[in-house]
């Protein structure tokens, strides 16, 4: 629950543009690195001052600035270096925002969540990344502080091996790839929740509990959540696929149409899973209720079996002074064969309605 | 219910522009007060006569014209001063509206519903806020009497403190800053409903109660209620985002695409929380079939085990002349021996079933 | 369900533009009178001859034909008078016509469903209204006959009184105040319907029975054919207010506006009246079950405790010559006090487990 | 079932535009007749040879081609000498086609589902018909043989009797009275389905059987497939109603939008009675459950009265020495005395519940 | 499960354009073929090396390259021949992809679900299949090696005998006639589970087992799979069929409409499957219901004949000295047929309830 309404009222009273860090991972300090890059060299300087940005940025070719954990001190400066409209830079900091594009004619921006599986907790974890597309530079905020694996890690790898097509290419198609890292994230998320679906399918069919249903209803949850956090980011992609903006070279809208299919696979995956999801509470209460049935059908066999037959036992305990079969020689055997014949006679017709 | 239903029929049969107050709080008198301001100055006057509204709104700087509690008398004098068209008046009288944007060329209006968490009721409560946004002015309507907190009450503190981008800039920002307080205030309903909603997943999953059912009903209904009251607000603030109207400058614009996404968030949260009020009857049902299936459990063994038994003591409680057992010496041992036997062995087929 | 399939077939095999009254008050008689006025003066002429129309209708200011009654002869005989489609006086006499709006260029015909609260019945009926609007007249069509009360009643009272706007502006505002008129009725059926639910809501949560069901589903029917009346007639209002008509005025399409809101009200209601009675249905349910269950836990209860005493008082019935306690001098006291142990163990239990 | 899936696969790996009959009325013989008239006369020529049919069509006045009965042979002939598209041959044979529209310039190829009640089965039937419209001639296919009734019999008999417009005006207007009687022929069986679900309903309400389900069951599917054949006869009438084409004139084009207001007319029906047969499963579950507890209750009323005074017995039953009760001269009557009193207390809180 | 979640992320680190074959079937080999044919001749070369073929491709007619068996190798030496896009490339190697359809100007690329029914398994298989169409050459990929049945192999055999309009027309025909393939074998699959639902749709009805909920829930998979596979056709085939690209001429373009209406009759197809597969949970629910009510049934009703008799038997077995009742001579009798009077009573009772 807390995942959807957390902190939806904190920054309620304030003026716009207020610039407030609001969420988990409360940073005392910003870690801002910059690389740069063209086909033929790569520099990189880490733990640049704020002062220092604007002066790396306007360096031939393309320029990366990866701030890593978010403080308010920092995105005041950048946005003052690189004249950010305030409400861009309440955004970022703001990290319950819904994905969101934004073309303020110099820049673009970006907002999404990245999704990452932590192993560690057996769960995924969202985080919030910001990306300002400029003319020659891209600027990337993450949430995590420096050190713990980001979903930018693979992109910036491949940056800094000079490998690929990426280094020759502009700043549009590092925010291209950066994108596309972030995007085929969500696969890795979902393919562990469709093994805990398989899993908890697969429990709920064997062995149907109450907690089963609890954890199908977290799974419930966490569909809510990535539905609402990647359907944001079709919208987005479609209008910078679209070529509606700029920034976007037409060399690298063949490749914003690609991430499209992605998160259209994505979206695809997440409404399956809901479906998949809705049709195993029906499997869970139609389990539960045949259990409950076989408990039932054991009640009604042994009474309708024994019911009767202790009415016929009762009726030859009472103690009237005249009930002459008390005194038949054989009266004994022949009630006790007349029970065993009832008792035959049910079995058989249990047997003929299926129930045993 | 009646929040639905209210005020429906009230005007039913009388011609359209009639001035007739529809709603709770009836107030004997509105309370009007003005304040004008620009980058330089701010002065307040309190409850000013009707007659000398347009004077004061003909002033330099931005004039706010606020206006406490409504009365036909009033909106009347108002409207003739200002030239407002009778429906608009009409509208603002009748506070069972739904929201709405009117462009009437000389000025914009909008009704909206502000929602409040009141503490002492442990509930949220709904008003009816009107807002006129002329070339320089900007006239709102609360219902409420003066005293009471209300929504618009965080701007009002922005203004007379002369601090900010809001003195500075022209009345269509101010429109936007109230706007943006009435939208703001929906995120505090939406956490007070988060919380109710989280309490009662709780109680619902570890002690199932009828009452509960009907506390999560009454969730439901709330969350119809603000369906219906923030649905409309996402289509006139689009209309007013997408600079369709003259009221509103190129630089405010900006700012009211920033209520759009808080909007969508809002609209998306409510979705999520019916979403999960659908589940939780789920949740409740199989809870209540779960203890209904452990009671019957319990009756089924009891019963399984103790009527054969039973049933075997009726046996020997027969009063037949010739039933060797009875004079047996270890008869009666023998027997209580083959009924711990038997009770053992069902005992055993029950931890088999997993049913113990 | 007669509400639904009444009348679907009776045309089936005409031809086209086939005069014929199909619908339930068939009247021997149209009654017809006619209302000329402007801003000066008003004269009524009652029960005029199909011939005479024309001539009324071409006088100075705005003439408002009241057809009431329904015949063949009488529709085609105003139809020949102002060169009416065969298609517009077919609909307007099949009276189970789909709300609809046809612009045939020297006139424009609305056909609506009017719904009017019958007290004495405690139901709503529902009345064809077509409503013809020519240059500079209107001619209004009614299933009823004159003398009973229908939504125009207000509209005609407020044109003979002389009073307000409507004497001095056009056809086109007659026309707006008739069709206004009928969807401010939907709110008195509306209120009608929601007392019934709220009513129905507290019967069920409190004693639920299955007749309740049955009214349940009889307030799902009228909601599904209240959607079936209005919603076309949202269309409808959509394409006057848009001013894609040049038989409306620009002075009158701003109150069109106000109707397309009041439409646009009602029928969010009835979606939130369905979401209601859907949610009512769970209630039902859940109520019956939770009855079931307190049953099953009283049998459960009262069964567990006696069935195992009774089997220790059967086990004490046996007629074995040797049973050693039998003749202990404290066999019976303490027999009984074992019983009562037990049962005392096992309302314990009970209590614990919360069942009683 | 087989409705649904009937002969899909009948043509795989055929190559388009292969003539093949795929449908259930497989013809021997195609029966040809041709009606040429104009508003001075009307001709017949009955079983007309393939090769004289071009010859007919190009004389005066309207010719309307009945082709009554599908065979390979004669399709194909036709399309030689109104050189028609090798793709509408081939979907005018194979009957299981999705209703649809094709504008081949020089004529005009619709292709829809008849509905008619065939009294003697108790059930309607659907039968493929294809209507070609070209300049001056209409080209009719109905897949039934000559002598039994179509739903084209209406429209040819107004043709031949001269009577009406249909006489007076052009290919179109015919070509619309087709359509028109088709879509009048589902009024029919909607009023067929529309008196079954009541009478279900009703038998449902007042006694519930497994049987009822399966007839509910069948009457959805008719739903599914009502719903599959008549939505694409929507869109294909909107295409002709707006004009699209040049084949029909504008004086037809308003007659088509009454065709059009029909299906609207249908398809709303079908989806009320879809709701309806919704709501009708909960009824059914719901009284199932209803008999359920009342024969639960049943059970709990008597056990729960007779185990404890059973139990009573149990313990005056036994055989101990010492039990002075035995020997009280008024035990008997007293213990009875006290069986009846607990039985009172027991019927009177079952009162007290409403369980009896 | 795995159908959907498999090779989810098999590709995420990697730069985009990446050649890695993801996909169940893995070749060691790719088997490429190439036919070449117009109106006159044809001729075929089989297992043609990388090199060979764009020479053979520039041959005058239309040149048909088959790729049977997907390698990185192969896949790139095509893409360098007739320089295709990498993203294309990548597509066609990863199997797992969302059917696309992609115009770079050159060439036309499609990808798409081919659904084939295995008969050994009773099962159907996918299989993704690939076309680019060039000016005056198609080459297609499909994972399956040589010798298997594919759903090409009609078209091929159609080529090679020469018969027909596919030797006469363009390489957009033969395009549009492997698309047709394809589609059409969607119907074959649909027949399949069209008979598995029929088949399953019966067991639930007669005898419903747990099992068959697994069934039903396989199906309601499979749909899920299908809609996902033939949703984007739809997109696609309408994208081709609109005639938005220029690979396709307009006489060609007829044809792919009647794709398009297959198309939508698959997915029409599907979904009523879908709503008939919601409609049977329904229909095994309350089967069950049934079963256990029945069950129910019978236990009250012996307990509740033999309950009380048990009762009386009891009574007279208390040992009282004082029960005049037991010496009378004829109270045994007596007794008996009280009891027998009363289980006649009760049994009228049941028969009026209409529960025996």
């Amino acid at each position: 629950m807390p995942k959807f309404t957390r902190n939806l009222s904190s920054k309620v009273g304030l003026p716009p543009g207020t610039l407030l860090h609001v969420g988990d991972t409360r940073a005392d300090k910003a870690y801002i690195s910059v690389a740069n890059y063209d086909g033929d060299g790569y520099t990189e300087t880490k733990d640049v001052p704020l002062g220092d940005l604007k002066k790396l940025a306007d360096m031939q070719g393309v320029t990366w600035i990866q701030v890593q954990g978010l403080t308010a001190k920092a995105i005041e400066g950048i946005g003052q270096q690189f004249t950010i409209h305030p409400l861009v830079l309440e955004d970022i900091l703001h990290t319950n925002q819904r994905p969101k594009l934004a073309d303020y004619g110099d820049y673009l921006c970006v907002i999404v969540k990245s999704l990452t599986v932590k192993a560690e907790i057996d769960d995924y974890e969202a985080e919030q990344v910001s990306l300002i597309l400029g003319p020659n530079y891209v600027i990337s905020f993450v949430e995590s502080l420096v050190g713990g694996e980001d979903v930018l890690a693979s992109v910036y790898e491949r940056v800094r091996g000079g490998r690929g097509k990426i280094c020759r290419l502009g700043a549009d198609y590092l925010f291209y790839a950066l994108l596309d890292s972030i995007v085929d994230h969500y696969f890795l998320v979902l393919e562990h929740l469709g093994e805990k679906i398989e899993l908890l399918e697969n429990q709920i069919a064997s062995q149907p509990r109450p907690e089963l249903l609890q954890d199908l209803h977290e799974l419930k949850h966490d569909m809510l959540y990535l539905r609402k956090s990647i359907w944001p980011v079709r919208e987005l992609v479609s209008v910078l696929e679209r070529g509606e903006t700029s920034h976007i070279k037409d060399s690298t809208v063949v490749y914003l149409r690609d991430i499209y299919d992605h998160v259209i696979q994505v979206i695809e995956t997440v409404e399956i899973y809901r479906d998949m999801l809705s049709g195993m509470l029906d499997i869970y209460l139609s389990s539960i209720s045949n259990r409950m049935s076989e408990v039932m059908k054991m009640l009604t066999i042994i009474s309708t079996i024994f019911i009767p037959l202790t009415f016929i036992a009762g009726v030859y305990g009472m103690n009237f002074t005249h009930m002459p079969e008390l005194e038949w020689e054989y009266g004994y055997p022949m009630i006790v064969s007349i029970m065993l014949f009832i008792s035959l006679l049910m079995v058989r017709y249990f047997r003929q309605k299926k129930w045993l």
